[in-house]
């Protein structure tokens, strides 16, 4: 029962696409992560992700629009929604899903990578 | 699926005490409130409660130390764990735990409230 402090959490990694649990609330997994350049389509069947960005700004790109997200704002992406995070500079982001949560979804790829703790 | 910018969420509520839901992720709500001075002691049987300041300080109080937090840290307070949150200044707070999370935990009281989408 420590105190997190989320910038500090940001310096123990630099790894872009690469997101790290800082913390567990019941069946979810609150996570950081670094993001630059554009990442892959992916959706996760079942389960819902909440993006934060805590500094720079990204855009979530959705088969039918974009939505962009500046520090402070975030979305929920549901469950089965095909989406492609893309950030031109790098950005810090916070992530709530359920714990499991696979990064590239239902693709295995050379992206996918399994969330370790920090 | 839309975008939710957090300030813009907090500028339509002024109670203390009275957290609003701005999101759902699997069976977590995403909440935001506003505090000031000191809660009551309580705990969530069942439930883990992630608090996140956004802005202002708090004291999480437990049975057998203090843990003040400050912008950009958080703390989760497991399940059957005792706390009193306590703000000497109006302090801003996300908090994530499991949708039906009471706010005064096993207790009911006059400061009991049930949380409201904002």
């Amino acid at each position: 029962m420590e105190k997190i402090n989320i910038q500090e959490k940001f310096a123990l990694f630099t790894e872009r696409w690469s997101p790290r649990i800082i913390a567990r609330v019941g069946d979810v997994h609150v996570k950081l992560g670094r993001i630059q350049g554009a990442f892959e389509w992916h959706s996760h069947e079942d389960e819902d992700e909440m993006f934060l960005v805590i500094e720079g700004r990204m855009t979530l790109r959705f088969r039918d629009r974009d939505v962009e997200l500046g520090p402070g704002e975030c979305l929920v992406v549901p469950r089965g929604v095909e989406h492609m995070p893309v950030a031109d500079e790098e950005t810090k982001i916070m992530m709530i899903e359920p714990a499991g949560t696979v990064n590239t979804g239902g693709n295995v790829s050379e992206r996918t990578v399994e969330a370790r703790w920090v």
